[in-house]
Protein backbone atom coordinates (compact mmCIF):
# COMPACT_ATOMS: atom_id res chain seq x y z
CA UNK A 1 0.00 0.00 0.00
CA UNK A 2 1.54 3.04 -0.85
CA UNK A 3 0.91 6.90 -0.18
CA UNK A 4 -1.80 9.34 -2.09
CA UNK A 5 -1.54 13.28 -2.14
CA UNK A 6 -3.71 15.74 -0.78
CA UNK A 7 -4.62 19.14 -1.66
CA UNK A 8 -1.64 21.63 -0.98
CA UNK A 9 -2.06 22.72 2.75
CA UNK A 10 -3.56 19.84 3.97
CA UNK A 11 -1.80 18.19 6.39
CA UNK A 12 -2.44 14.99 9.07
CA UNK A 13 -2.19 17.28 12.00
CA UNK A 14 -3.84 15.16 14.38
CA UNK A 15 -4.40 15.66 18.37
CA UNK A 16 -3.51 13.74 21.48
CA UNK A 17 -7.63 13.56 22.24
CA UNK A 18 -8.20 12.44 18.08
CA UNK A 19 -5.05 9.84 18.41
CA UNK A 20 -7.03 8.00 21.75
CA UNK A 21 -10.28 8.53 21.19
CA UNK A 22 -10.41 8.30 17.39
CA UNK A 23 -7.58 6.23 15.84
CA UNK A 24 -6.94 3.82 18.31
CA UNK A 25 -10.23 3.69 20.01
CA UNK A 26 -11.83 2.55 16.67
CA UNK A 27 -8.83 0.27 15.47
CA UNK A 28 -9.71 -1.62 19.02
CA UNK A 29 -12.79 -1.74 19.55
CA UNK A 30 -13.63 -2.50 15.70
CA UNK A 31 -15.22 1.24 14.83
CA UNK A 32 -14.92 2.83 11.00
CA UNK A 33 -12.07 4.85 10.41
CA UNK A 34 -13.05 7.09 8.06
CA UNK A 35 -9.90 7.62 6.14
CA UNK A 36 -7.30 4.77 6.61
CA UNK A 37 -3.61 6.29 7.10
CA UNK A 38 -2.19 4.24 9.63
CA UNK A 39 -1.02 0.85 8.93
CA UNK A 40 -0.22 -1.91 11.68
CA UNK A 41 3.13 -2.42 12.35
CA UNK A 42 5.46 -4.54 14.96
CA UNK A 43 7.17 -1.62 15.87
CA UNK A 44 10.05 -3.61 18.07
CA UNK A 45 11.07 -5.86 14.72
CA UNK A 46 11.72 -2.61 12.86
CA UNK A 47 14.70 -0.50 13.79
CA UNK A 48 13.61 3.40 13.56
CA UNK A 49 14.86 4.60 10.05
CA UNK A 50 13.05 1.52 8.52
CA UNK A 51 9.61 3.35 9.37
CA UNK A 52 9.28 6.17 7.32
CA UNK A 53 9.08 3.47 4.39
CA UNK A 54 6.44 1.89 6.12
CA UNK A 55 4.36 4.98 6.54
CA UNK A 56 1.13 5.91 4.90
CA UNK A 57 1.90 9.08 5.51
CA UNK A 58 5.23 9.98 4.07
CA UNK A 59 5.03 13.63 5.04
CA UNK A 60 7.02 16.45 4.53
CA UNK A 61 6.56 17.01 8.41
CA UNK A 62 8.39 14.29 9.12
CA UNK A 63 6.49 12.29 11.30
CA UNK A 64 4.67 8.94 11.05
CA UNK A 65 1.98 7.39 12.87
CA UNK A 66 1.87 3.15 13.21
CA UNK A 67 -0.66 1.19 15.37
CA UNK A 68 1.53 -1.83 17.25
CA UNK A 69 0.68 -4.70 18.79
CA UNK A 70 1.58 -4.65 22.18
CA UNK A 71 4.08 -7.40 22.83
CA UNK A 72 4.78 -8.84 26.12
CA UNK A 73 8.18 -9.71 27.25
CA UNK A 74 7.00 -11.98 29.47
CA UNK A 75 3.73 -14.05 28.34
CA UNK A 76 1.90 -12.85 31.78
CA UNK A 77 3.78 -10.22 32.66
CA UNK A 78 2.69 -6.24 32.25
CA UNK A 79 6.07 -5.20 30.67
CA UNK A 80 6.75 -4.59 27.09
CA UNK A 81 9.83 -5.92 25.52
CA UNK A 82 10.86 -2.85 23.74
CA UNK A 83 14.43 -4.26 22.51
CA UNK A 84 14.77 -4.21 18.39
CA UNK A 85 17.45 -6.35 16.79
CA UNK A 86 19.98 -2.49 16.70
CA UNK A 87 18.92 -1.08 19.71
CA UNK A 88 15.84 -0.82 22.30
CA UNK A 89 13.05 2.35 23.04
CA UNK A 90 13.69 3.36 26.24
CA UNK A 91 10.61 5.85 28.27
CA UNK A 92 11.42 9.25 29.04
CA UNK A 93 9.87 11.57 31.31
CA UNK A 94 6.40 10.48 33.39
CA UNK A 95 3.16 9.28 31.31
CA UNK A 96 0.56 11.66 30.64
CA UNK A 97 -3.23 11.27 30.46
CA UNK A 98 -5.05 12.07 27.62
CA UNK A 99 -8.20 13.82 28.35
CA UNK A 100 -11.65 13.97 26.07
CA UNK A 101 -14.61 15.22 26.89
CA UNK A 102 -13.24 15.74 30.43
CA UNK A 103 -12.56 12.10 30.82
CA UNK A 104 -8.91 10.46 30.96
CA UNK A 105 -9.34 8.15 27.98
CA UNK A 106 -5.57 7.65 27.14
CA UNK A 107 -2.28 7.74 28.31
CA UNK A 108 0.91 9.30 26.47
CA UNK A 109 4.34 7.68 26.81
CA UNK A 110 7.54 9.47 25.44
CA UNK A 111 10.02 7.15 24.89
CA UNK A 112 13.48 7.64 22.96
CA UNK A 113 15.40 4.83 21.34
CA UNK A 114 19.39 3.71 22.08
CA UNK A 115 21.14 1.91 19.62
CA UNK A 116 23.50 -1.21 21.26
CA UNK A 117 22.02 -2.83 24.36
CA UNK A 118 21.27 -1.33 27.91
CA UNK A 119 22.25 -0.16 29.97
CA UNK A 120 25.46 0.78 27.52
CA UNK A 121 23.07 2.00 24.67
CA UNK A 122 23.49 5.49 22.79
CA UNK A 123 20.91 7.58 23.04
CA UNK A 124 19.88 8.49 19.42
CA UNK A 125 17.40 11.63 18.07
CA UNK A 126 14.78 9.08 17.13
CA UNK A 127 11.69 9.56 19.66
CA UNK A 128 8.15 7.83 20.10
CA UNK A 129 4.89 9.06 21.28
CA UNK A 130 3.48 5.65 22.81
CA UNK A 131 -0.49 5.96 22.90
CA UNK A 132 -2.57 3.53 24.36
CA UNK A 133 -6.50 2.97 25.55
CA UNK A 134 -7.24 2.95 29.30
CA UNK A 135 -9.87 1.29 30.78
CA UNK A 136 -13.15 3.03 30.32
CA UNK A 137 -15.86 3.25 33.15
CA UNK A 138 -18.62 1.89 30.59
CA UNK A 139 -20.43 -0.76 32.58
CA UNK A 140 -20.34 -2.81 28.96
CA UNK A 141 -16.94 -3.61 29.51
CA UNK A 142 -15.95 -6.30 32.07
CA UNK A 143 -12.57 -5.32 33.75
CA UNK A 144 -10.26 -8.31 32.46
CA UNK A 145 -11.83 -9.05 28.98
CA UNK A 146 -11.71 -5.26 28.51
CA UNK A 147 -8.47 -4.53 29.79
CA UNK A 148 -7.09 -7.25 27.84
CA UNK A 149 -8.31 -6.06 24.31
CA UNK A 150 -7.47 -2.14 25.42
CA UNK A 151 -3.93 -3.61 25.34
CA UNK A 152 -3.93 -4.82 22.36
CA UNK A 153 -2.50 -2.13 20.38
CA UNK A 154 -0.85 0.82 20.64
CA UNK A 155 -0.59 4.05 18.42
CA UNK A 156 2.71 5.06 18.10
CA UNK A 157 4.08 8.86 16.07
CA UNK A 158 7.66 8.55 15.77
CA UNK A 159 9.74 10.93 14.59
CA UNK A 160 13.39 12.40 14.48
CA UNK A 161 14.28 15.70 16.74
CA UNK A 162 16.20 18.38 15.24
CA UNK A 163 15.16 17.66 11.81
CA UNK A 164 14.09 21.00 9.71
CA UNK A 165 10.58 20.75 9.55
CA UNK A 166 9.14 23.22 6.82
CA UNK A 167 6.71 25.60 9.40
CA UNK A 168 3.48 26.12 9.01
CA UNK A 169 2.70 29.48 8.81
CA UNK A 170 1.57 30.71 12.06
CA UNK A 171 4.07 28.50 14.28
CA UNK A 172 6.72 31.03 12.31
CA UNK A 173 8.53 33.37 14.34
CA UNK A 174 7.58 36.96 13.68
CA UNK A 175 10.39 38.74 11.70
CA UNK A 176 12.30 36.01 10.33
CA UNK A 177 12.47 35.60 6.76
CA UNK A 178 10.53 32.56 5.21
CA UNK A 179 12.62 30.31 3.04
CA UNK A 180 11.28 26.52 2.63
CA UNK A 181 11.49 24.83 -0.32
CA UNK A 182 8.91 22.10 0.34
CA UNK A 183 7.02 21.01 -2.33
CA UNK A 184 3.96 22.12 -3.15
CA UNK A 185 1.99 18.59 -2.34
CA UNK A 186 1.23 16.86 1.13
CA UNK A 187 1.11 13.01 0.53
CA UNK A 188 -1.55 10.61 2.67
CA UNK A 189 -2.85 7.10 2.69
CA UNK A 190 -5.42 5.23 0.55
CA UNK A 191 -8.72 5.53 2.06
CA UNK A 192 -11.40 2.64 2.52
CA UNK A 193 -14.92 4.62 3.08
CA UNK A 194 -16.55 6.24 0.37
CA UNK A 195 -18.37 8.95 2.30
CA UNK A 196 -14.74 10.80 2.69
CA UNK A 197 -15.38 11.89 -1.14
CA UNK A 198 -18.50 12.47 -1.22
CA UNK A 199 -18.20 14.87 2.59
CA UNK A 200 -15.16 16.51 0.39
CA UNK A 201 -16.95 17.43 -2.51
CA UNK A 202 -20.59 17.67 -0.73
CA UNK A 203 -21.33 21.86 -1.21
CA UNK A 204 -23.53 22.91 1.38
CA UNK A 205 -25.21 25.58 0.48
CA UNK A 206 -25.61 28.01 4.04
CA UNK B 1 -21.12 28.28 0.28
CA UNK B 2 -20.81 26.72 3.73
CA UNK B 3 -18.27 24.66 5.14
CA UNK B 4 -17.90 21.01 5.11
CA UNK B 5 -15.81 18.37 6.76
CA UNK B 6 -12.43 16.37 6.76
CA UNK B 7 -11.65 13.27 8.45
CA UNK B 8 -10.27 13.56 11.47
CA UNK B 9 -6.88 15.17 12.49
CA UNK B 10 -7.03 16.61 9.00
CA UNK B 11 -6.57 20.43 8.70
CA UNK B 12 -5.75 23.05 6.54
CA UNK B 13 -2.12 23.84 8.08
CA UNK B 14 -0.22 26.01 5.04
CA UNK B 15 3.48 27.07 4.33
CA UNK B 16 3.98 30.40 3.55
CA UNK B 17 4.91 28.97 0.35
CA UNK B 18 1.94 26.86 -0.24
CA UNK B 19 -0.22 29.68 0.48
CA UNK B 20 1.95 32.30 -2.23
CA UNK B 21 3.30 29.78 -4.84
CA UNK B 22 0.08 27.61 -5.12
CA UNK B 23 -3.07 29.44 -3.64
CA UNK B 24 -2.47 33.26 -4.84
CA UNK B 25 -0.44 32.71 -7.93
CA UNK B 26 -2.94 30.83 -9.08
CA UNK B 27 -6.09 32.59 -8.14
CA UNK B 28 -4.02 35.77 -9.59
CA UNK B 29 -2.61 34.14 -12.51
CA UNK B 30 -6.47 31.40 -13.43
CA UNK B 31 -4.27 28.66 -12.54
CA UNK B 32 -6.40 25.70 -11.20
CA UNK B 33 -6.94 24.85 -7.57
CA UNK B 34 -7.74 21.56 -6.56
CA UNK B 35 -9.59 22.51 -3.14
CA UNK B 36 -11.48 25.72 -3.33
CA UNK B 37 -11.12 26.63 0.57
CA UNK B 38 -10.67 30.32 0.48
CA UNK B 39 -12.90 32.61 -0.28
CA UNK B 40 -13.33 35.88 -2.08
CA UNK B 41 -14.04 38.59 0.55
CA UNK B 42 -13.20 42.69 0.69
CA UNK B 43 -11.33 42.20 4.14
CA UNK B 44 -11.99 46.45 4.53
CA UNK B 45 -15.85 46.33 3.79
CA UNK B 46 -15.94 43.75 6.72
CA UNK B 47 -15.04 44.08 10.68
CA UNK B 48 -12.71 41.07 11.93
CA UNK B 49 -15.04 39.40 14.35
CA UNK B 50 -17.36 39.03 11.13
CA UNK B 51 -14.84 37.58 8.84
CA UNK B 52 -15.33 34.00 10.76
CA UNK B 53 -18.51 33.08 9.22
CA UNK B 54 -17.84 34.19 6.11
CA UNK B 55 -14.76 31.77 6.19
CA UNK B 56 -15.41 28.05 4.20
CA UNK B 57 -13.40 26.33 7.16
CA UNK B 58 -14.88 27.29 10.25
CA UNK B 59 -12.09 25.19 12.01
CA UNK B 60 -11.22 24.47 15.67
CA UNK B 61 -8.15 26.32 14.27
CA UNK B 62 -9.40 29.47 14.58
CA UNK B 63 -7.63 30.84 11.68
CA UNK B 64 -9.43 32.29 8.78
CA UNK B 65 -8.20 32.68 4.68
CA UNK B 66 -9.35 34.91 2.26
CA UNK B 67 -8.26 36.90 -1.21
CA UNK B 68 -9.15 40.09 -0.80
CA UNK B 69 -9.11 42.63 -3.83
CA UNK B 70 -6.56 45.01 -3.62
CA UNK B 71 -8.36 48.73 -2.83
CA UNK B 72 -6.50 51.70 -3.20
CA UNK B 73 -6.91 54.75 -1.08
CA UNK B 74 -6.16 57.08 -4.02
CA UNK B 75 -6.63 56.09 -7.96
CA UNK B 76 -3.54 56.10 -8.93
CA UNK B 77 -1.24 55.70 -5.29
CA UNK B 78 0.14 52.34 -4.01
CA UNK B 79 -1.24 53.28 -0.88
CA UNK B 80 -3.64 50.18 0.15
CA UNK B 81 -7.07 51.71 1.99
CA UNK B 82 -6.89 49.59 5.42
CA UNK B 83 -9.92 51.11 7.59
CA UNK B 84 -13.08 49.86 8.34
CA UNK B 85 -16.34 51.14 9.15
CA UNK B 86 -15.42 50.36 13.08
CA UNK B 87 -11.30 50.81 13.28
CA UNK B 88 -8.38 49.93 10.77
CA UNK B 89 -5.66 47.62 10.25
CA UNK B 90 -1.76 48.65 10.90
CA UNK B 91 1.16 47.64 9.82
CA UNK B 92 3.44 46.00 12.38
CA UNK B 93 7.17 44.83 12.03
CA UNK B 94 8.62 44.44 8.45
CA UNK B 95 7.20 43.00 5.82
CA UNK B 96 9.09 39.26 4.78
CA UNK B 97 10.24 37.60 2.13
CA UNK B 98 8.53 34.30 0.79
CA UNK B 99 10.48 31.88 -1.07
CA UNK B 100 9.41 28.66 -3.28
CA UNK B 101 12.52 26.94 -4.52
CA UNK B 102 15.09 29.53 -3.55
CA UNK B 103 13.31 32.26 -5.37
CA UNK B 104 11.23 35.32 -3.70
CA UNK B 105 7.90 34.89 -5.21
CA UNK B 106 6.13 36.89 -2.28
CA UNK B 107 6.10 39.37 0.54
CA UNK B 108 4.49 38.95 4.15
CA UNK B 109 2.92 41.60 6.03
CA UNK B 110 1.29 41.47 9.83
CA UNK B 111 -0.95 43.61 10.54
CA UNK B 112 -3.11 44.18 13.74
CA UNK B 113 -6.45 45.97 13.90
CA UNK B 114 -7.68 49.22 16.15
CA UNK B 115 -10.99 49.92 16.89
CA UNK B 116 -11.75 53.70 16.05
CA UNK B 117 -9.56 56.15 14.23
CA UNK B 118 -5.94 56.55 13.98
CA UNK B 119 -4.50 57.82 15.63
CA UNK B 120 -6.34 57.08 18.23
CA UNK B 121 -7.61 53.86 18.16
CA UNK B 122 -7.43 50.79 20.42
CA UNK B 123 -4.86 48.12 19.70
CA UNK B 124 -7.15 44.66 19.50
CA UNK B 125 -6.00 40.99 19.79
CA UNK B 126 -6.89 40.58 15.92
CA UNK B 127 -3.95 39.67 13.56
CA UNK B 128 -3.82 39.67 10.43
CA UNK B 129 -1.28 38.09 8.13
CA UNK B 130 -1.56 39.48 4.16
CA UNK B 131 0.41 37.73 1.33
CA UNK B 132 0.90 39.04 -1.74
CA UNK B 133 2.68 38.20 -5.04
CA UNK B 134 5.93 39.87 -6.08
CA UNK B 135 6.77 40.63 -9.92
CA UNK B 136 8.55 37.22 -11.07
CA UNK B 137 11.58 37.48 -12.96
CA UNK B 138 9.47 35.50 -16.11
CA UNK B 139 10.33 37.19 -19.55
CA UNK B 140 6.58 36.27 -20.40
CA UNK B 141 5.08 39.19 -17.85
CA UNK B 142 5.33 42.76 -19.10
CA UNK B 143 6.55 44.60 -15.97
CA UNK B 144 3.15 47.11 -16.28
CA UNK B 145 0.65 44.91 -16.56
CA UNK B 146 2.66 42.07 -14.54
CA UNK B 147 2.54 44.57 -11.96
CA UNK B 148 -0.76 45.45 -12.23
CA UNK B 149 -2.61 41.81 -12.24
CA UNK B 150 0.12 40.49 -9.39
CA UNK B 151 -1.57 43.54 -7.22
CA UNK B 152 -5.05 42.46 -8.14
CA UNK B 153 -5.37 40.49 -4.74
CA UNK B 154 -4.10 39.56 -1.41
CA UNK B 155 -4.31 36.57 0.65
CA UNK B 156 -5.27 36.94 3.86
CA UNK B 157 -4.94 34.95 6.86
CA UNK B 158 -7.13 36.35 10.06
CA UNK B 159 -6.80 35.20 13.80
CA UNK B 160 -7.18 36.64 17.44
CA UNK B 161 -3.94 36.12 19.32
CA UNK B 162 -4.38 34.52 22.81
CA UNK B 163 -7.07 32.43 21.76
CA UNK B 164 -6.83 28.79 23.30
CA UNK B 165 -5.99 26.39 20.12
CA UNK B 166 -6.02 22.64 20.89
CA UNK B 167 -2.72 22.27 20.01
CA UNK B 168 -1.66 19.60 17.71
CA UNK B 169 0.34 17.02 19.83
CA UNK B 170 4.00 17.51 18.22
CA UNK B 171 3.32 21.22 19.61
CA UNK B 172 2.60 20.27 23.14
CA UNK B 173 5.17 20.68 25.74
CA UNK B 174 6.46 17.41 27.32
CA UNK B 175 5.17 17.27 31.04
CA UNK B 176 2.27 18.57 30.50
CA UNK B 177 -1.36 16.90 30.89
CA UNK B 178 -3.22 17.39 27.71
CA UNK B 179 -6.98 18.13 28.72
CA UNK B 180 -8.64 18.97 25.07
CA UNK B 181 -12.29 18.87 24.67
CA UNK B 182 -11.94 19.84 21.03
CA UNK B 183 -14.67 17.94 18.16
CA UNK B 184 -14.10 15.13 16.54
CA UNK B 185 -14.44 16.78 13.13
CA UNK B 186 -12.21 19.36 11.44
CA UNK B 187 -14.20 21.26 8.67
CA UNK B 188 -13.51 22.62 5.22
CA UNK B 189 -14.64 24.06 2.13
CA UNK B 190 -16.77 22.43 -0.77
CA UNK B 191 -14.27 21.71 -3.60
CA UNK B 192 -14.21 22.60 -7.06
CA UNK B 193 -12.36 19.55 -9.24
CA UNK B 194 -13.11 15.90 -9.11
CA UNK B 195 -9.61 15.02 -9.28
CA UNK B 196 -9.61 15.51 -5.43
CA UNK B 197 -11.81 12.66 -4.49
CA UNK B 198 -10.46 10.81 -7.13
CA UNK B 199 -6.95 11.31 -5.10
CA UNK B 200 -8.11 10.58 -2.34
CA UNK B 201 -9.45 7.35 -3.09
CA UNK B 202 -7.08 5.95 -5.62
CA UNK B 203 -4.85 3.10 -3.61
CA UNK B 204 -1.48 3.21 -5.25
CA UNK B 205 0.49 -0.42 -4.71
CA UNK B 206 4.09 -0.20 -4.30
Amino acid sequence: MGPMTLPPGFRFHPTDEELVAYYLDRKINGGIIELEVIPEVDLYKCEPWDLPDKSFLPSKDMEWYFYSPRDRKYPNGSRTNRATRSGYWKATGKDRAVHSQKRAVGMKKTLVYYRGRAPHGIRTDWVMHEYRLIESASPTCTSTAGSTLKDSYALCRVFKKNIVIPKTSRQQSVGATVDQSCGMTTSVSHRRHPETSERMSTMKTS
